[in-house]
């Protein structure tokens, strides 16, 4: 950690403030430039409070010169994650495919994806039953029958289950649903964070709409430093002026998060750019850029959709564009079992 | 409502949508162009599902016209909505100004900062209970302790209060809380914001990070849905790629917002800029583009401040703030009682 | 185009804005809504004043809804446009990989990284004489001498060059340059895009840093419409709020660019990250998403760069990438010749 | 300037880069962290060629801390530069405001308007001549017979005229332009920076919509560094995500433009919003967060003007808003003379 010193400070300012650092245990070290002096700090700088150094009125600014995140951290961690749910990977080599409607709608709707999206090759079956809406007025789910349904399914099918959570009073309708899903509106919801971080079932992790590569990674370690260690991040477009797409999607988060975190890293091509065309180009891309799985939108009857219908896959379309992707796959060593 | 139609559409598939949006009680009307055709509707859209119609394959894009808020909008609200509290009122030429700590540290500290915030002038005392930090490690805030010296104040000084809510389970600690206040990341947490609408205390609404305008309205449509009318928004700074300042204040959401909606906008210049000495010019500009109301970070020790004391004023620095804000008030005819 | 009027107009001043608009020889839809009137506007609208119109008192906004791009346009030129330089295409299925420093720095040095990147199988030779750098204190470029030192190049081992120009009174020296390149600072300095409109080479356009999809075509329109249709976009990253990659690089860009336009669309991995690491996944990313090219720094000692040595790739590194790189093309059915 | 050493780095590297830095007349500072070493580098570090210390292969990063301008640095030059042009004053206290139309359209247009913005207050005149264009089929502007018709007015009226360049080759024609303006879009635009660092005249330079305020300083250095040290900032929108607006007007730059250099500082409300009644709120924002200045579009008959008449205001509007930002000048002790 670098403290930047203020133009003119007094040598005694700075010596006080050198004895107050080291009383807190770190070694520091004086560098006076001819317009600058720096105060290098030494030792375990993730509890350092950067806001109260900051505060202090003869410090211009401090930066971190290592990362706030230690449990996601690859540096102390160097081998991939393999998450395994129901005998599915995602990490290391294994890559999954996440398939299913934006919104759980009926019960026969959910059994005609999920036979059609596990013939195609997906290995888990993805659906809203609580629906994070911009408006009051739009459909939220079918919210505890939305999950009893997909639960049908996986009993049906023995496929997993992978669902969004909206809120901790709904925990005990998830507690056989096999990975939990935390939206991108909630990636900084701390609260939810900190309860998931008590359960035993995998979380996924989407990348906030604004949110960095590092506050992502910090969001997983709120999770992981409450003992669920199995995180999955994912790469879902970030909000830019570009408005032909909905969102931007950052194809660069992908190799980034793998290199800086041993977490699997997935991508949603659907939501990304919101558009039903541009899904498997966007799939494609995530896969070269090393991504350990996708998440897909598929819908029967997409022009019906209660939500986000234009970015759903119709099962045929999704069945070309899986086998497209098993080349890819295969390109990048990856199995899809 | 606008759709425009994919090129070469068969005039059958056209003759079928118009049919089938004439049957749920809209009314169309067609415009051939030389290479677009585009359908108006006409009627009640806020209902309508944009999405399903998107996902038409006879349809290129469809682009609202009217907004899709209907109780924060002006159109049906002409006039200003005014909060009050306690005697204390905001909108509609009444100004507030909420001053006070960003996290609550001890009673003697919330006491202290409340008695000499009060003597400059500020008209409520401000302070966090529960604080979402990025890192899981930092200060979380005192909780219900937070809350209970918060109190203590408003019953020795007879100041209203306002402060942070974080999750649905704390409501019951906020009974005597004047103004509940829903963070930046929380604002699209649809859940709270639903049971906030079932409560009769004014809710201080913050912008998110990357929250559009609308956006904005639409969160607060959440809660004026469930019943409770009395929203006050409140510009923060967004996200940009600037990194001199750590947000950037959108100083013209406020014209904008007061345009749009009734409801009384106010600004936070502190966690804007994120730097104390960037607050008064930035509290005078919120002043001068229409704000009604304003909330400082003041601390009586920034350097030893739990949390964002780079961006906290001292009680003198904020009593000397106060008198040239003054001015700035007057000549907008703005009172502050 | 859309024409959205104020609420409460009155019928007359409607009717005379309608008057005034077929006087054009528009033809025009009125639809009167409950709370918003919008009037269609049929026609070529590409010539339309979209600034006057929406300064009328009576109108509230204005829409478009064709693009205002024509000659970019893959509506009005279905094929795709395949630029054919020396025997080498780009488009159509052709790829191209245009290899070589960020700076030419000596004959030798770029001799040396010529036989390598063709022997790597790059097609062109990029290198750049005239540097845009942010810093007036950084290297500028060889200038005139650079590009002499490209043209030797050509000369002995008969590749294509491509280097930046960076303004009109060195049109002169570019004669011999096979594809010009025009910066992504650049991307909107309109005097030097109709100049180069004027000639017969290729056009190498960069997409700015902050500007949209639209107005890269519309940049695009200013080269095309000065009669110079041989122009080839590149994606080379955007400006965000991300900062662990130097910009964010718009993958979704390239296969909305090829959906809207006949034009070739490469990508440049090496800009859009700034980091040596992120070429190979970025650049496999951009094949899988359908691009027709790509523009790649090799240096022969990154460390000695004069500028951009960190996202540079020596020539081994580079034989490497692009052995990866071929079987990616194939997947795409993409022919490098 | 910080050097961040990567992970694992061998003793012997690291003494081999500290040796090379010394040979350079650095002086270095050694920190060995449990897990990140750092190399602190003392000396004038605005001439390290920081790309090829990050291209070194020990090297994780490199990070400036003393900012990379000197000319327009307030910490070598802590008085404020006050621009006079015909007997008008800039900065230090001294307050401008430039008004006129976008576009010169004809020679009665603008003695009528240059003659009503008079009467009002401005002290400069502003109106475009040559004009950037998204579109190639916009009108761009009376070019040389635009400054012709903007000399008469300064002739028959005596006020100074600023309008804006496009291109080197158009110098000749700024002769008797007393302050020539650099556009948004060529604000990196370097070649025509340099030739415009030759001059005399002042330059207004706006900053870039998606540039950063070191950028801005930067590009103020370029012509500094040519000798033209009379530089001009102007403030005019960011583009963000946010669409009610046209761009985002960034009021924190000018306090923080303030601090950082010694330049004049003003803005422009009219493009930031792109919104004619915004103007008034957005330039009392200005004034209130410390700006020298505003640059105000003001046509005689906006419905009619060949460019951006939505955020035009009417000579008779000009006069009320003038007569609000009086008191807004007054307040902050700024003379309009």
């Amino acid at each position: 950690m670098i403290i930047i010193v203020k133009q003119d400070t007094s040598k005694e300012k700075i010596t006080s403030l050198i004895h107050s650092l080291e009383e807190q245990n770190f070694k520091t070290h004086l560098s006076e430039g001819e317009n600058t002096t720096i105060i290098g700090l030494v030792g375990d700088t993730s509890l350092v409070d950067i806001d109260s150094l900051k505060a202090r009125d003869i410090v211009e600014d401090v930066r971190r010169v290592s990362e706030p995140y230690k449990k996601a951290n690859r540096k102390f961690h160097t081998d991939d994650t393999i998450v395994e749910v129901l005998g599915k990977k995602i990490g290391g080599g294994h890559f999954a495919v996440m398939a299913g409607p934006c919104s759980v709608e009926s019960e026969p709707q959910i059994l005609e994806v999920a036979e059609s999206v596990m013939q195609s090759g997906a290995t888990f079956l993805r659906g809203g039953a609580f629906k994070p809406r911009t408006s009051p007025y739009a459909f939220q789910g079918l919210e505890k029958y939305g999950i009893d349904f997909l639960l049908e399914c996986k009993k049906k099918y023995g496929i997993p289950i992978v669902t969004e959570i909206m809120g901790i009073s709904d925990i005990p309708l998830f507690e056989d649903v096999d990975i939990i899903q935390v939206g991108a509106r909630n990636m900084q919801n701390f609260r939810l964070l900190k309860e998931l971080g008590k359960l035993k079932q995998p979380i996924l992790l989407k990348r906030g709409l604004a949110n960095t590569i590092e506050e992502l990674l910090m969001s997983a370690e709120y999770i992981m430093s409450g003992g669920n260690e199995n995180v999955i991040l994912c790469e879902r477009g970030i909000r830019t002026f570009e408005t032909y797409t909905r969102n931007t999607f950052d194809v660069s988060a992908i190799p980034m998060l793998k290199r800086l975190s041993h977490l699997p890293v997935i991508a949603d091509p659907s939501h990304a750019a919101g558009l039903d065309w541009m899904v498997e180009p966007l799939a494609k891309a995530a896969i070269a850029a090393g991504a350990d799985g996708l998440m897909i939108e598929v819908h029967n009857d997409p022009p019906h959709a209660l939500s986000d219908g234009k970015q759903s896959l119709t099962p045929t379309r999704f069945s070309e564009v899986m086998k497209s992707l098993k080349a890819y796959m295969q390109l990048e060593s990856k199995t899809l079992e």
